[in-house]
């Protein structure tokens, strides 16, 4: 094991010319690799690494899904439960992992399920399941994109070949080109199986594209447009296309609700209709309590790619009162992004949360997506709850001891 | 140790009565109850918790953090630089702690990263730095409303001796009214030092909207509105408010960018002129490659709320030619929300992280800020680069292992 | 004729009993059922309506486009061309009608379309053209509404039936269920031919819901959700579906420029670069100058629903650099509503503007949709040109004589 | 009168080189020259201009608010009324005048006013009232962007000095600066008085600009960034700081509702809901009915800049129950651009609709929005009326008769 090289550099200020992360063969990724790196950092900034060395994911499955790799970074994880789902995929009792440092947040979402599971369940559902891509072509002007947009169509079991080639799960199930002057943007949607999918598919597109680069009259591209929303908030999400759109819904009867959450169905309503209104006045892409925290607990948990609870956490919960005495509550999700294979779904705790779940590898992800939306009802109605009863400060004051005041 | 209460439950069917969570003395953060608490999951799941129980940090650590602890979760943890930053509190060469399980981002991060400090570095710089809630007050009407709103005005000073009267470090800066028919949303802007701070200022304006409530014509409120855009993103982050206002840019040269990046600066200015074309489309709120990864990476590895990714990645990157030769990068975050103190900063991991950055502690949060935003920069130009000249797929085939595909 | 009716009133305050505008019989659009209201609404407020009266329109030709009739306001109406257009529709060269009281505007039109027309003329084309309408309905549960999403395209062509059956014109294209919780919101998509047709498809979409209702597991519907984006603006219009997607665009050389605008290709993109920065800090939907300047007085000359100009003017206007030399302009009008049949287009001054474009009746919608996508390119070029050459406000203080300060 | 001249030419082909408008001395405003205009338009378009020649206004009236005038369009013009407006600046009842082409528009309306006024009158209130320009500067970097955004603050006074030699009406109110990497948009609020004032703050802002370009760092400046939303829409608009920020709402009876709108407050309250649900999947900038409808029709009656019912139509409608019998009803406008004084407010028509509300000249523009205000709410009461009770394609087949099908 020795640090291999560094960019050879000219004669410069010994800031600029700052030394790179130490070099390893084979990238570095065996037990004494990663303690020579992590003692090179220790040293660099004067840092004692006891919990970051303490790590039991051996070195080499980190391969793939990390470079420069000195140990573990550690979250401590709860659990919540239960959580009773009616689903096409998910069906009986869960146990939720969660990952957070964030107290309250397990016995809010706990708080939720038990509420849910003892009205009868959640009911989940999914309408769409697919991952998209959206490259962008350039045309000499605007009769030339037209043309080409027609094109595309005409040609799209070709163009459905060449992606294909380059995958044996991704399937291209339709191209929507949308033209800005002389140029068309074009959504490639795929179905991804049980993987997150962009770097499958987005490797399908690279191919596809070339392919019309060479039998069209676009003259160039680039694979990304920004318009497919990967990793980001926007407008264009509740078009679907982005990940899977799910839906979860209960009825709960008012006793129950009063007695498990403390207030009326009334109550929750006039919340849901006061807090839309501010969501509104922010101009926010959709309306929710705090879908992004249980993602985000979540996602850790069962080594999701965590960026994606920005597109994920775009949605919209809805409270109705049913018949005057109970309220429907729900949360639709236009575009969860989960998997179960590929990414980080393998390596360590990752793996255990997601067998926790009944939901690793093949036939997982839509499992993993009903009780990702149910999971996330819980915790709008819990915190709907608390803030519709006043609770929510004296919750956060018993269960959040590392406040900074305390 | 035992086994203390569930709650009574009627008769009804096993799936709806199906058991809490086992309850433990003190909450069960002792090390015999969360290993009491993960052998019951174990055996209700059938999962066996090898890494899960792997776990360096104490129990009792993780008070205030978590509820039902089995654990930790663990994420591999790399290192990316290194990074000059010449900000107001941010200067000197970093080496940035990333924990995240997408294969390739840290090589991306950190190509980036050379290539600015090599150009001589990233300038930094923070605009405001506050955080805000905005409850919602009813009044009678809209003439009520009206008078309600100069009334807030005129008792400021008390209204402001009320919330800082729960807190050390929180300070209330302004109150600012948006009424919506006859009722008034009010923000609550505060300056909360190096603690993100939102229990802080959700206690300290509840404190606040009690006293209104009881000397003014407000007959009742919400705590919370929705306009305050935690843990969400919306067109209304921009106009400030939610966290630091942060720029960080850099002037590179043509050759070194060719040399380290592949790419001319017209090339990276075409990149950026047409996916903004499909940000626009998409109808997003910002613009930028890939905030979110950055600043998932970071915030997990350095103890952020990683739900705060949401509002935090929402900015604009721009990429400009300058004298026909550069190009000048930049990333402009109006609202980052970074803390050095409460939340998961002190937990095992985190406190290393933050101390490898100089930033633990006190004023560690606008250095934490500064380091951010250089980090995003490095990510944005490295990721446009690979677009632009065509090695992103061949780079993800590189690094990028454990897709499901190989 | 005489006044007929006035509704009973119980014994109230004199303000809130103040009369109706006086009844008269067929509804009062004979000629002096119109002088007799307006003389009692000159005697009511104390006005003398000289012009209002001064009105060539016959009463009667009124009926079904306005009720309680005073006569016709009147708006100044001038020309700008000539301007060249190679569209599918639209061919040769056009005068536009433009009707507005905003000096400087008509000119700046004008200087825009003669560079356009000099540079060899504006090509155009349409993408889709279709108009929709968004009932939702009202399901038990979140199960039942994923099988009423399933049983809508089972039933499409029965839906298709009763929707036509109500209309020659309208042809439905298709159905998409959108669901939110327990209920789905339906967007019926169809085609209107030379109708803006939003009377037309909300009756037939009327008619298809109680079908609907009777044949399906739904309980109730609204016949408008407000996913449809009609007279407003939203993210989603950019996704297609209301009215007509057009696209303009030409390519000008710098000489060209130079000489009619008096800037260099690079300034215009820098400005587009540099305003489109602002449009996303304002979180506006598209970017664009000022369509909504252009689309107002075309509307108005055109007998067009100018409430509509809200959203057809969502759209972006692109400006891209071409061999360094020349610079290709571009305006993308994903939803532009305009109309040749129906509404006010028969009505006195419109029908005499829309002749004066060749583009009344039968076929005359997209070739109006074509001259109004070039007529706001030149628009933009033109004031594009103006803020970055420095003239603005110069040509303002020539034009714009009416302005409070003279 | 003569043609005086034509831009020279190349040899061109026919159709790139048409003819020009023909030019005439003093711009061509008397009577004379607009005929002679309107008969090369009528020659070159074989079109019969009978009622564009039809025009009672003078065409020297016209100069300052249209270039080559041919006449003017005209539009039906009815009154809505009586509405009982109980404002800080509109007292009383009014009839309103509503210029429109879109049959049953106007009996909506009245339905509603009539609605309101015997509930007992709309309260109206004004929040803020002033108009902004954005321009953006260009710094060298980051760091000389920050010190910039900090010298403007101290160099407040000089800069509004600048501004206000420009203008007698026009005062600039503060200065608020926003960066994106090394350029600072900078917000300048003005207050505006009676006019609409964007000539004249353009004016102010751009003197104020030459200023700061000779006193400053920065080494260029755009007048305009985009960031002011004038005539579009954006989420910053709730912001405020575009128009006049206006409230208006009314406590409606059961019993009242039920006789008049022929609905419950609780079918008012479902319709809010549901409807709002539908605006949130858009992504639509706040919710409201038709508020386009309303200002549309008020705007071409009244001279005003019909362009900015864009951002004048961005709003909040709310409708809720109270004490489970009545409802409160309310619209909230964030950024109504209305004017008494300049742009189209003198000409003809214009003149005599402001009479008839009162609202002519000095003073006129706060009682012009409150009218606006309670309009709007009129309009959107008996939409969502029509709407829930089915009534509304029953009322279109009885009033819109220029229907396609018919």
């Amino acid at each position: 094991m020795s640090v291999l090289h560094e960019i050879a550099l000219p004669a410069v200020e010994p800031d600029t010319a700052a030394p790179l992360v130490p070099r390893f063969e084979q990238q570095g990724y065996d037990k004494n690799a990663i303690a020579a790196r992590r003692k090179w950092i220790e040293e660099k900034t004067g840092t004692d690494f006891v919990h970051v060395a303490s790590c039991s994911v051996p070195g080499e499955q980190m391969r793939g899904n990390i470079e420069n790799p000195i140990g573990t970074a550690q979250m401590p994880l709860g659990v919540a439960g239960p959580l009773l789902v009616h689903g096409t995929h998910a069906n009986g009792v869960f146990y939720v992992p969660l990952a957070t440092t964030e107290g309250a947040l397990v016995r809010s979402y706990e708080r939720g399920m038990v509420t849910l599971t003892r009205a009868g369940g959640v009911t989940t559902r999914i309408y769409t399941d697919e991952n998209r891509v959206c490259p962008v072509f350039f045309l000499a002007g605007v009769a030339e994109a037209h043309e080409f947009a027609a094109w595309l169509n005409e040609n799209f079991s070709s163009i459905k070949a060449e992606a294909e080639s380059t995958t044996k799960h991704g399937k291209l199930l339709r191209l929507e080109p949308q033209p800005v002057g002389c140029e068309v943007v074009v959504m490639f949607s795929y179905y991804t199986a049980d993987a997150q999918g962009m770097n499958m598919i987005v490797k399908a597109t690279e191919r596809a594209c070339q392919w019309i680069l060479h039998h069209s009259q676009a003259h160039d591209f680039l694979v990304f447009s920004g318009l497919s929303s990967e990793k980001r908030s926007s407008g264009n999400l509740f078009a679907g296309g982005k990940g899977k759109r799910v839906v979860a819904g209960a009825r709960l009867p008012s006793a129950l609700l009063q007695n498990y959450l403390h207030i009326t169905p009334s109550q929750l309503v006039h919340l849901w209709h006061h807090t839309i209104l501010g969501h509104l006045q922010a101009h926010a892409a959709g309306y929710n309590g705090h879908y992004a925290n249980g993602l985000a607990a979540l996602f850790i948990a069962c080594g999701q790619d965590v960026a994606n609870i920005v597109n994920s956490s775009v949605g919209i919960t809805n409270f109705e009162l049913v018949d005057q005495e109970d309220v429907y509550v729900s949360v639709t999700l236009p575009s969860l992004t989960v998997a179960t294979v590929g990414g980080g779904t393998a390596v360590g705790t990752s793996r255990e949360c997601l067998a926790m779940l009944g939901a690793s590898g093949k036939g997982g992800a839509p499992k993993l997506a009903e009780i990702a939306a149910a999971t996330l009802l819980a915790g709008e109605i819990s915190m709907a709850a608390a803030i519709a009863s006043g609770e929510f400060v004296r919750a956060h004051d018993r269960y959040g001891r590392n406040r900074p005041e305390s």
